[in-house]
Order: C-alpha cells, then structure tokens, then sequence
C-alpha cells in the first residue's frame, strides 16, 4: 500500500473541513531544551480525530441510516461532528467512563447518543449489535485504513509547517494516530511512542508480536484506554517504530498542569501524555536532538465553564 | 517620534527573551467569515506585556534597588517575569480586585509582592511611595514610550506571519497594547479598539479630547480596569483609530466560552473582549472585509487546576 499517495490524497479531501493548527516553538517544562509543539487540541472537537472521520466520510459511500461509532468521546465527538457537518445521520455509542464533558460535547453535534455502561469494549458491541440492525456505517476509532490516512493528514501537515525535529514524540491509545504518522514518515524521523502505564496496548502487543486484550485504567483512559492496539498501528511500529515508552499517571499530571501554567494551553491527560515523556525522563533525547511533541487533545473534564 | 524604527529595535532587543505566538484562522463563533486570530495569550506569564516589559528592563539602566510596578496583575507578572529572567530585585503592588490567580502567578517568579486595598490607582499610588524611598525604577503599565514600542513588536511579528486582515481589532485597557499596535500601523490596517462598557477610559477620553478619570467594574475589570487612558494612547488613538466600540460584560463571557467551546482556547474576559465585539455586532465587518483578532490573555481566574 503507498500509504504517502493515500495520506496526500487523505489531505486534499479533508482539506476544506478541518483545521490547519498552530505550531510553536518553546523552552521550558524544566528541560534543557526547546520543543516543537503542534497545537492538534485546537482541532474541531478538540482532537485529531476529526481527520479520521472526514476521510473515512468523504471518500466512502454513507447509507441512508447513516453512521455509527463507538468511542471512548473524542473519536464519537469528532465522527458526530463529520457527520452533522456532512449532513448525515449519526448515532453514537460511549462507554460511561468517558464523563459528562465528552458527553456533552457529542451531544451539542446534534447526533443521537447512548451512553453504554463499562468500557470501550462494551462501547464496541453495542455499535456493531447498531451496524448489524440498521445497516449504519461503522468507523472504528483507530483501526481502518481510512481512519489511519486521515490522522497521517496531521504529519504531513506538520512536515508542511517547516518542522525541523529529528524525533516526534506522540502518544498512543488505539494506535490510530501514531499508525498514521509512521505511515508517513517511514524511518524518515524517529517516531516515539508514549503510552500510560496504566494501558498500554502498544507496548503488549510489541512484546506478543500480536495484539493483545490489556486492562485499561488511569488518568488518560478516557481517550487512551483501548483495549488492544489496532492491528495497522502493530504492523507500522514493528516497522517504522523509534522507541515505545511508559508514563505513569502523575507524570501526565505533571505535564497537564505545565502546559497550562506555564504556556497556558489546556489540554486533556491525553493530550499531555506525550510532553510527560520528556519531563519525567522517560524519554531522554541526545545533547544535539531536535525534539517535537504533538499536543493531541483538549477535551478536559470537567469543563472550565461547567460550574 | 520615528515609531516604526524604534518598534525594530524593540523587536530585535527582546527577540530572544520572548515567544513568537502563533496565528491561525478559523471559522465559528456564529460569525459569517473566517477571523484570523493570534494567540498572544501563550505569550509568557500569559499576556502581552512580557514585550514592553523586557524592552524597558533591556534598553534602560537598572538601578540596584531593582524594578517597582503598580499593576492590576497581568503587567504586574509580566515584569516580575522579565526581571527576574534578567536578574534584577522586583517589588509589585497589585490591587487585591487581581484575585488570586494572578497574584499567584506574580509570587511564582519568585518577585516580592505587595497586595494593596483597592484599585490599580491605589496600587500606584503605593508603588509611587516606593520608587520614592528605594530608587527602584518604575515600570508604568501602559503610559511609557518603552512600554508601548515593546507592545508595537506584537503587531509587527504578526504582519511578519503573513498577516492578510484589512482589520485588526484589540481590547483596550489602559491603552498600552493598541498604541503599539497604532504606532507601528499608522492607519495601514483599520484598528478597532474595543472597551468594556464597565470601564471604557478610551471612550470617555476621545469624546472629552484628554485623558479623564472613570470608574471601572466588569468581567475584565481585573485586567482592562484603568481608570485614565494612556497619554500615549490617545495621542496616537486621534491620528490613526479606524473605530472605537464597547461591549457589555454578557459579550464578553460569551465570546470567552466560546473560544473554549468552538476552539480550545482558554482566554480570561481581557482576552475574549476583541471577539466579544464581533459576536455581539458590536463591530460589524463590510461584506468582504478581512478580519484579525488579537487574543491578549489568558490568565483566568480560577485557575484551572486551582481546585
């Protein structure tokens, strides 16, 4: 599969939809050097996935029942978001644990929503038990090629916007949108992947040579917590993949509150997720490399304004 | 006065000690154009003044008592910052309205602090006492030459990023930040200037032809409240303003919300204002005329992780 003829094309069709966010270049987070920062929390619905699913929208036929999705929030937010933009129907399954701020968010796209008792995996059979009775289009979160193009849309970009690292630094839930940036970048930069040690599906299913079911927890599960790694992500990191690398939970906090107070950009656990790697050591780069970190979601619970 | 020369030689002294903030344009906001927005809020200690703070501290001699400020929080933090960056003793007397946001973002860079019963004029009055006893140099907030060309290197970088507006709109306070940005347009661009009804110092000058005295309440009270507009300011606002218009405080929340709503980005009421003048109607845009809104803060209270 040329999978950079694909994320071009993936980028010419979602183009008009989406945003092309921000860049910056910045010290501080008590490290000895500056970073890269993409500033993807300020994508509509507060995440990437917006990619995924005008992609996966925009170049497939939709049926007359529209679409479904199951989604730990962002990906149902951004899929219902698509969706309502494209004028298709959508109906959208969330585990509980995603929270009344993600909920909330799904919501005000206007799409139908059921909220599903227990995690992502619960989530999952109820959209397919949906698919199977309405003939509703399904988009997984992470796991489609479609899906995966789309998020590949957020590197080529980023290259597009005069990056100059030598290592991008990104978290990983499902894989979806790491799977993309490999799928880009081929070697061509060091790609780090960064999960919670309280789900990490990617470093499971590395160390199986498959994917594997994980248990899934902690401060980022929410956005992170999938179960098992999507089988394009496994394939592209045995391949492309620099380095996988844990976090715990307070690190992500640590990283949270960092960003906040000292660049003031708000973003989810998930979304700091990738920074927490370097402020906590996990990752330690060269004395002369060049690093950049993908802020990938800003869907904070509760919300700011909710009180 | 050669603005433009001086506001080059800003930009080139406080270069390295500043963050180039990034732009984007976006749809939303239950507008019916694209706005091109620059967000000045990630600039450090959350505002603007960082600019004017470090071209005063970096042009001029810093006596040994070090640096005096009288500020309602955010010129209060941005010279704490700046002198502590260079090196130098820093004494800020913040009206206790500043909350304990800000006054807890002045403590962090580590400058002594001083909170005072009242108002920004009362504080000045204590930082004025200061200076007196000390020999400490004083820092005004907005009414210096220093302080409105280290504020003019905003609107310079920006027009360096490509900026395509016929319209820039900014919020005014004591007026420091849009006579920089007036000074370095000198009517090349329309600048609308936009005030809290609660506290309008610009208004009240421009129709009596002098800096007056005005009482200041409001959402953005704590960051727009100056009782008497820049000399400067006005000066500078009769040769070049395109428009001047104020916005009740419901607007400005509004607009506030819905840059976290629609875009992820978490401004305090100062920096939500110039929007809020869009949203409300308040300034209303011809048909094909390209609009730019500089978001100027983003030192909300209370802090989010303050809980």
């Amino acid at each position: 599969m040329d999978w950079k003829a694909e994320i071009d094309s993936a980028a010419e069709r979602i183009g008009p939809h989406i945003m092309q966010t921000p860049v910056m270049g910045t010290g501080g987070f008590g490290l000895p050097f500056e970073v890269a920062l993409k500033l993807e929390q300020l994508q509509h619905t507060g995440t990437f996935k917006a990619r995924g699913a005008f992609n996966t929208l925009l170049k497939n036929p939709v049926p007359e029942a529209g679409i479904v999705a199951a989604s730990g929030g962002n990906h149902g937010a951004a899929v219902a978001y698509a969706a309502t933009h494209l004028g298709h129907p959508a109906h959208i399954f969330v585990p509980e644990i995603a929270g009344p701020s993600k909920i909330g968010l799904i919501r005000s796209t206007g799409a139908e929503l059921t909220v599903v008792a227990g995690e992502y995996a619960n989530a999952l059979e109820m959209a397919q038990a949906h698919e199977d009775r309405t003939g509703a289009m399904q988009i997984h979160a992470y796991d489609a090629v479609d899906t995966v193009t789309g998020q590949g849309t957020l590197m080529s970009e980023w290259e597009g916007q005069e990056l100059e690292a030598d290592t991008v630094v990104i978290a990983v839930g499902g894989g979806g949108l790491i799977a993309g940036a490999l799928a880009w970048l081929q070697g061509a930069r060091k790609v780090v992947a960064v999960e919670p040690d309280t789900s990490c599906a990617l470093h499971a299913a590395l160390a199986a040579g498959d994917p594997v079911d994980v248990d899934v927890s902690g401060v980022a599960a929410n956005a992170l917590g999938a179960r098992r790694i999507g089988s394009i992500c496994l394939d592209l990191s045995q391949q492309f993949l620099g380095e996988a690398v844990t976090v715990p939970d307070a690190a992500i906090t640590a990283a949270q509150v960092a960003l906040w107070r000292e660049r003031r950009l708000l973003v989810e656990p998930a979304g700091a997720t990738a920074l927490a790697a370097l402020m906590s050591g996990a990752y330690q780069p060269a004395p002369s490399e060049r690093v950049a970190v993908l802020l990938c979601g800003g869907n904070i619970a509760p919300d700011p304004f909710a009180g």
